[in-house]
């Protein structure tokens, strides 16, 4: 690296990950400089159009891949690591295609080949199974890693919509390329879990080897009939152990609804990894995505410059904070008696406590009233509950409980 | 090191995750040799009633710190760390009473300091907070912290036990100490946000510092209203910012269903990191138990041998089988007549397929068979579903989609 303390970052490719990846660089070189005593900088972007590749490599630390496609960036990322550069890429078709290659070639010239970004986005799934997993005896590896197909059978199912009218849905939002193929054929996913199978059995497998099956097929009335037995459909990749060998494929599947995979929806990605000493852990988050693509290269390319964790000393103190807005469950037992409800709704007002749902019940002479209500700052809750406890109507005194409100996609 | 190759690891504590732990290391030593090129051996053991701590320290590369306590367990981690040691940690209160000295000390003297066992067993969320969201700006962390107060929140809503009748039950299981204090008061989750909040926030957090409550006030009505309103509820752990400050806290709280942490029962852990570019990241597992943690340990052991990660070359060439075992959802349309569910029962025996589940529909001269039936192997339900299509009472050709087996906790 440069002796200036800046480390210089060659991107290649510049769509939408690329694109989210320059934006992303400069808004974090402050702390990342922080954390690893190198200035990242982006000192140059080539695309298929423009740019001069050798100039790229001249002038950088590291190599960034986000142009995609097996030719020419197979021969890039070799001539890189043989010059000596780190390269982090998220090129899935590459490496199911050609991944042991690259490989040795980053053991032989003694650079990171990093590639978080390539399988099921921002979940890091990669670095858990090469890191924290990296002693363990892995016995399965179940996941839904392609998003269109997720958030395509998510619609199917949540309001009956025929195949074609959720592609045209997943589309219109950009769930799904224009051509969709690989996507939906299901080879998407097989490229990651020829991926995903390699590190976690430690055994070559490529993405031919893998079997893959679409959703093309799938009927409305499918999902209909599997709602009635409480089941949930997804595309599911699989790699585990049968017998002395590896069984790799990935085909539509039910789950029953304990299964961790049962409840990732929309356009999410997500990863179970079990094996006897672990039993299981299941990663989940966004698998797709310009910022959280870019989020993974970016994590790449931190753990690229700087040895292995420690933590830093802290940059900032900090005010820890007492007093916070929460939503709250509220159980009141109170006389069976008019005007009640609007006593207790009266006390709550005063206090800017706002009321979203209730469930009244009489129970002879008196009543239970259980409400949930609006966010409102704990203080003023507090001051509510003092108050309703003090009123003659209430019977015993009053319980509440915190709720946290839906602020996930 | 070693000069021949070995890695010295030194035990202190031998409860039950350090009795796993020494039982792991041997088993999982040379698939370790084989990724760093170094034979870890447990060099010594020490706990609080025997062994040396000055011939430990001198006979190891690296300790393993299993003991628990503050005293004089923190002395030990210092002098090892002085002494140029490597230093793996699950001590949660440790960490978060004097966690910046901890820290400071691992820089100073160059050495690596690592915890992931200490918060949510092998749910590598210190890793991937440390590492894989080392550029993200991170929102708001909710995490599901404690498995003992989890088990017993999930058996009040299961079955409607009291707080005192599930805590008994989780005793009786092993989910819960003699003495479950600090589980159930939230202490113990309130020790593990505080390490969490300081690293995704890069502030000093100390356990004094976290608001917590626990869950002996929960009443199982609250649970059955609850279940009326559609919430579930959690002993949640929140870091978050608060305008220019940060809130630490560990409370109940309800959840409403499509939170990622709403799924999570029994004694699983699991934690949510939210940022703008990320969106959020969910990872959920066992959140104790010997093996579950020593794995997280033997994990951070093998991280501190090795330079940052790489892609060794594999060790084997795996059979990739092409014919496993499934369960499948299989849709008929059939004519509508006596005899055709005898009939297509019977193909299947012929198989070894067997039936779990049907539901029948009439549609006037036509029916719909739905099932679903028990795991077989694929190219003997292939060869029925063959058979099948060569029904005359069949009206349309046989509908399959595998479905997955529960086979999670």
């Amino acid at each position: 690296m440069s002796a200036d303390g800046v480390f210089r970052v060659g991107l290649l490719g510049h769509g939408t990950v690329g694109g989210a990846f320059a934006t992303m660089l400069p808004l974090h070189a402050d702390r990342i400089e922080r954390l690893t005593g190198l200035r990242p900088e982006l000192s140059g972007v080539m695309t298929r159009r423009s740019g001069s590749f050798k100039e790229i490599l001249e002038g950088s630390d590291l190599i960034v891949e986000l142009m995609g496609g097996i030719d020419p960036t197979r021969t890039y990322l070799l001539e890189a690591m043989r010059a000596g550069r780190h390269v982090v890429t998220a090129n899935k078709q590459l490496l199911s295609q050609h991944g042991e290659e690259l490989w040795e070639c980053a053991r032989v010239c003694g650079v990171q080949l990093r590639f978080e970004g390539a399988v099921a986005g921002v979940v890091p799934v990669i670095r858990v199974l090469q890191e924290a997993l990296a002693g363990a005896t892995i016995e399965r590896v179940h996941g839904i890693v392609n998003g269109t197909t997720n958030f395509i059978l998510t619609e199917m199912a949540r309001v009956g919509m025929t195949f074609p009218e959720a592609l045209a849905e997943a589309q219109r939002l950009g769930y799904a390329e224009a051509d969709p193929s690989e996507d939906v054929d299901g080879r998407d996913a097989a490229a990651k879990m020829a991926i995903l199978a390699r590190l976690a059995f430690d055994t070559p497998v490529s993405l031919s080897q893998v079997r893959y099956e679409g959703i093309e097929h799938i009927q409305p009335d499918d999902l209909a009939y599997a709602d009635e037995l409480g089941l949930q459909l997804k595309l599911i990749g699989t790699a585990e152990r049968v017998g002395s060998g590896l069984s790799v494929r990935v085909h539509p599947a039910f789950l029953y609804p304990g299964h961790p995979l049962a409840s990732v929806s929309g356009p999410f990605n997500a990863v179970t990894v079990e094996s006897e000493a672990i039993t299981e852990i299941t990663m989940s988050g966004p698998g797709a995505g310009g910022p959280q693509t870019a989020s993974a290269v970016l994590g790449d390319v931190i753990s690229a410059m700087i040895p292995p964790a420690s933590t830093p000393p802290t940059s900032r103190v900090l005010e820890i904070v007492g007093d916070v807005v929460s939503a709250f469950y509220l159980h009141l037992e109170v006389a069976d008696q008019p005007g009640v409800l609007a006593t207790v709704a009266q006390v709550l007002a005063e206090q800017d406590v706002s009321v979203k749902s209730v469930v009244q019940r009489g129970l002879g002479a008196q009543a239970r009233l259980v409400m949930v209500v609006h966010p409102v700052l704990e203080s003023r809750f507090t001051e509510a509950m003092a108050a309703l406890a003090g009123l003659d109507v209430l019977r015993a005194p009053p319980r509440a409980i915190r709720v946290l409100e839906e602020e996930f996609g």
